[in-house]
């Protein structure tokens, strides 16, 4: 068991070896009540919040390096969606115990997603309690060009990168006792928000959403904000290496309504196709046009026989 | 039972009626995936994180109104240590389910809060879990101004706010079957964060901390952070009305290491007296000096006799 204090400055030094008030932009950093920061001129703050809770957002099980991984990650995925730069997080962690076997393997998980997508730990907050880590993540975007969901048009093309349905098929079988493909595992565990393409995606897309609640149900949300329609074709879907042999009762679920990819779902008008193509060659990802956005209400899914395919699952829920 | 994206709509209408992206600086309010900022000129960035968890940091049959205030009350409360003007905050609520008779009374609570202090709800997240309450407050504060931890001076004379140790006596009762005096009470689940008076220290307070984990642990952080050493004297700690008939064995302890009244410790250059007591007259809370910094390391507390006052528990700590 290690004091309060300590496995702040322990968590610290592994998250973000150098600390955040000495990075520029960052007055104050942790030690004191709050952080200070400074913006730069013409960038406006992005900022968002995700928790994940154990038994509901990962297995109790799972390795304490997926956990502080996949914790930023989620967030890192929200600042995607918007095409921001990652700049500062804090971290209001809630642990059963101060075991400094789980929580520096943890914390290398997060310092790893944290290092590579340059974003410093800036403040934070530790209680005892059920493991709870909230984060919140502070990015930078210029002036009016961050992604929103509410911009999709009628005749939009509706595209998705990579191929969604990998970590649910991970997370079915390791609830029912199977074996899950090591890339989906991976998938599941280690996800890599797409920021490099939002980023990317600036100024191109009309409306753009991470999947975290499964493909159905984050492209209705683009498109109630967006008040508008879609046409999704299933025989589009890009199927996951592990999906492609199981029968279409269960893949289609889990590429319709699995979470946890935290691939983008984005819209762009038909003209920017090319550029779309261009980005996938150069980035490392598939994108992939899956649907069309209209003007009729709802979001309805045509099946590879051209009937209409009506999902009993839309996606994750808390307090179903 | 509310499906999760009815009961964020309703804690939204209830917490800040008019939407965060309504409001001035605020182009993108809940709805996105994030919040998109926009900052005045000259003003800095203030952030900060603080959790509740149930039966940690209230008894679990506290009224849900005191949970809400509460949880804002403590983030508000760091704000104010910075001297920071609240603008928007962020809630990652985690809850066993969703009960529109807790969430109402919970959302209300915070409300209260939220209007007097003028703080916008500008994003959050939803999970199901033990009950946990993340908040993140962003606060706004001129180029320069932030007060902090850092800066006590030798001679430096330490003031407080109020009169802590009335939380924590009621606490102490409730915990114990007794029952509380009604401001003690009051203190306890409906802390005031001392927003003017952080900010009326600006240019005045060589450093400032709120009191959340109890006077010593808190001013401890002072003078770590400004490698000073204090004394304090006992006989001048501001004593809450409740406590005056208490034996010193009970009393003091609560003073010193009560956590949870949310007032300000700060330190002054004797030179600034007059203005405190000017402060004090037009606020709506006393100022006492109750001791000073030095450069001997340590924080010492003399008893009202001229002997060393040792207190057996310097306040409180997670994972103990």
């Amino acid at each position: 068991m290690m004091p309060e204090f300590d496995l702040i400055r322990r968590l610290q030094e592994i998250i973000s070896p150098v600390a955040a008030d000495r990075q520029p932009g960052c007055l104050i950093g942790i030690g004191d009540d709050a952080a200070v920061l400074d913006l730069p001129a013409g960038r406006q703050l992005v900022v968002c919040t995700d928790t994940l809770v154990e038994g509901v957002h990962f297995l109790p099980d799972t390795s304490p390096r997926s956990v502080g991984f996949k914790s930023l990650a989620v967030n890192l995925s929200d600042l995607a969606a918007m095409g921001a730069d990652p700049a500062w997080f804090l971290m209001a962690l809630t642990l059963p115990s101060a075991d400094p076997g789980w929580t520096d393997a943890f914390a290398e998980g997060m310092a790893e997603l944290a290092r590579k997508s340059r974003i410093t730990l800036a403040g934070g907050d530790i209680s005892s309690g059920s493991l709870n880590i909230s984060i919140t993540a502070l990015g930078l975007v210029s002036e009016g060009r961050a992604l929103t969901r509410s911009g999709a048009q009628p005749g939009d093309l509706i595209v998705v990168s990579g191929a969604p349905g990998a970590a649910a098929n991970a997370l079915r079988l390791l609830r029912t006792g199977g074996l899950p493909d090591p890339e989906d595992l991976q998938a599941l565990e280690f996800p890599r928000p797409r920021l490099a393409l939002g980023k990317a995606l600036q100024g191109l897309a009309t409306s753009c959403i991470d999947i975290s609640d499964g493909l159905l149900a984050d492209l209705g949300h683009i498109l109630e904000q967006s008040s508008m329609g879609a046409e999704l074709e299933l025989s589009k879907l890009p199927c996951p290496k592990s999906l492609e042999l199981l029968p279409d009762d269960i893949r289609w679920p889990l590429q319709l309504s699995g979470g946890d990819d935290y691939e983008l779902c984005f819209t762009i008008p038909p003209s920017s196709l090319g550029r779309i193509d261009e980005l996938a060659l150069r980035g490392q990802t598939t994108l992939t046009v899956i649907g069309t956005v209209d003007d009729n209400p709802g979001l309805s899914v045509k099946d590879p026989a051209g009937g209409r395919y009506e999902a009993a699952d839309r996606g994750y829920e808390h307090f179903r």
